[in-house]
């Protein structure tokens, strides 16, 4: 049967807080004040309960780098030139980028997929050719994709996480390359959470005053001409969203269904994974929010969300940057789990 | 030449602001837009700075463990009983305490030295005998050491940090156990911050109301009966410290005068390295505040010295634990400096 974003829906299970309680059981026998690490201990706890398993090891980590274009550059939203997009691609695959530095450190793989390319890069020694559209519409004047197009770039998200899964990858993190992608996650963020466009627009990658203005104005635009086409999620993806934002969304539904802990990466990815917590709240509880970016709306979507990051290093980098340290502080604190002493090993009551 | 706290402080130089331009001139060369790993970018300029080179790398890591007891605990302000000191530094040395499993993790060497435990452990393997006193008397009854006890513990941190710096290591992190010293800590933030003692007392590793409450009292009591003793920064550490809190701010010294980062941990430690900052104010520079403890008056430090911590993740067990995870977060940083392409390999001009 070919998947479909209803299968996918239908594949995610609710995680059971049994095995949170299963967890803090072992974390209290611990040599440690009881929850004296905090944030540490939640992470194992949540770890746990998204494997189902109170012996839950990492197997695996990689990160899935999506690739895409966006047809709002056009009006003058980003500091670079979207050919860019395309010369990045060639560092990831050369192993040259930040990601691929700090995914090193992590001990995580990195795939890198086109999924919305504008330019059909070759055939690229690594790179996953999964592309949808070579780039979407220009989100200022109409809808950036169709229903169909969102839906089929979903899937390919989806479809990676699976083939992770099936590689024993148990930790995913989201990865994307788009020049102009921070504007659509803008317009998502704005559209989905029903903010005002002066609180989800901010520099990027380092928009100047004019820039930024002309952001703005973009994305009031999409708003606006795009106003009729928001009726569902996957319809607001579909008009404001980006192919590689599309891609992340599937990434966290896919991971979801197959129980990988999903870490969600910064601005773009959170607006990935917001469409994806739309179309299915279960998914919520298999994500893990990496970082508070600089991106001044991101703040405001931890709030409303109510969603914790694990760190705020002030990065706007994207590339998955963020989650890769994350993962690490996840590692932490799974060896803490697994690996302290016990109480009874030395001879302590176990006190508070 | 018998070191001497003097000697100390006469061998710490400030650290250059020009290695901080000159790190950035690397980074500002790297596939990314400029500063777009913000705080990570801050972490490699600051290492480079206190190294006094730019191809600065990361030689060892070791953790340095002071274990002290504190006469304070007959007024009742812990939840666990003096004898956890010992029988937790036997858990240090057997490898199975939380900093154990950290420090493996950040790559890290433990050294675990008693330089103020109540009762004499006898000959542990590997555990570093230097103790200055048998414990320290009680603060809410009069000065907890003398100044010359408190100069002896300073000098033995400074002792470790050279012995460190000898063997190669670069980043020193300050590891601390001591059931009752967060009372102590507490007793000189008021102090050294001139800060009411409903600020800096908190519930340390899981003390009731009626503890916490018993807690306040025995500040309170302390900074009352040693008014007297606070003319100078070193006469309030040995009126209102501990053993173990005045190696740590000899660890702090020691490691700036042999141009190590000091990875400074949390609530404990930051008391250390106030009373380092207040001794010699050029040290600062050569510490990194790992992370912001869930002790409220951990925050009230931060706001009043101008500082940033590395994570927040509501960390209360001490040992060394949050700085272990700064310095992966560090070596993250390190790797970005040192491992990236540059705009010139890949074909992209710097941009914004």
């Amino acid at each position: 049967m070919t998947p479909t974003l209803k299968s996918l829906q239908a594949a995610i299970q609710p995680v059971e807080a049994v095995w949170i309680t299963r967890a803090y059981e072992r974390l209290d026998l611990l040599t440690k004040p009881r929850r004296s690490l905090g944030y540490l201990e939640e992470l194992a706890a949540r770890y746990v309960a998204v494997r189902a398993d109170a012996q839950a090891r990492i197997g695996g980590k990689r990160v899935c780098v999506f690739a895409g274009d966006h047809g709002v550059t056009a009006s003058g939203v980003s500091a670079y030139p979207a050919e860019v997009t395309g010369l990045m691609v060639q560092n990831f695959l050369r192993g040259g980028a930040a990601i691929n530095v700090l995914a090193r450190r992590a001990g995580a793989e990195v795939e890198v997929i086109d999924v919305g390319m504008a330019h059909d890069p070759g055939p690229l020694p690594g790179l996953i050719q999964a592309n949808v559209r070579r780039g979407t519409a220009n989100l200022a004047i109409g809808p950036a994709m169709t229903r169909r197009e969102a839906e089929a770039a979903i899937l390919v998200g989806a479809a990676r996480a699976a083939a992770a899964a099936d590689a024993g990858v148990t930790v995913l993190a989201t990865g994307e390359m788009g020049i102009g992608n921070s504007t659509a996650a803008a317009a998502l963020m704005a559209a989905l959470l029903d903010l005002p466009v002066g609180e989800v627009v901010g520099p990027g990658t380092g928009l100047d005053a004019n820039g930024l203005e002309r952001k703005r104005q973009a994305v009031a635009a999409a708003l606006e001409v795009n106003a009729v086409h928001r009726g569902d999620p996957l319809a607001t993806l579909a008009a404001l969203g980006g192919l590689e934002i599309a891609a992340l969304c599937g990434l966290c539904l896919g991971g979801a269904a197959r129980r990988a802990l999903v870490v969600v990466d910064g601005y773009i990815a959170s607006a990935g994974a917001l469409v994806a917590m739309r179309l299915c709240p279960a998914v919520k509880e298999y994500l893990l929010f990496a970082h508070r970016s600089a991106e001044p709306g991101h703040a405001r979507f931890f709030e409303r969300e109510q969603l914790r990051p694990v760190v705020t290093l002030d990065l706007r980098l994207g590339e998955g940057t963020g989650a890769a340290i994350a993962m690490q502080i996840l590692d932490d604190a799974l060896a803490i789990y697994h690996e302290m002493a016990t109480f009874a090993d030395v001879g302590i009551a176990p006190g508070a």
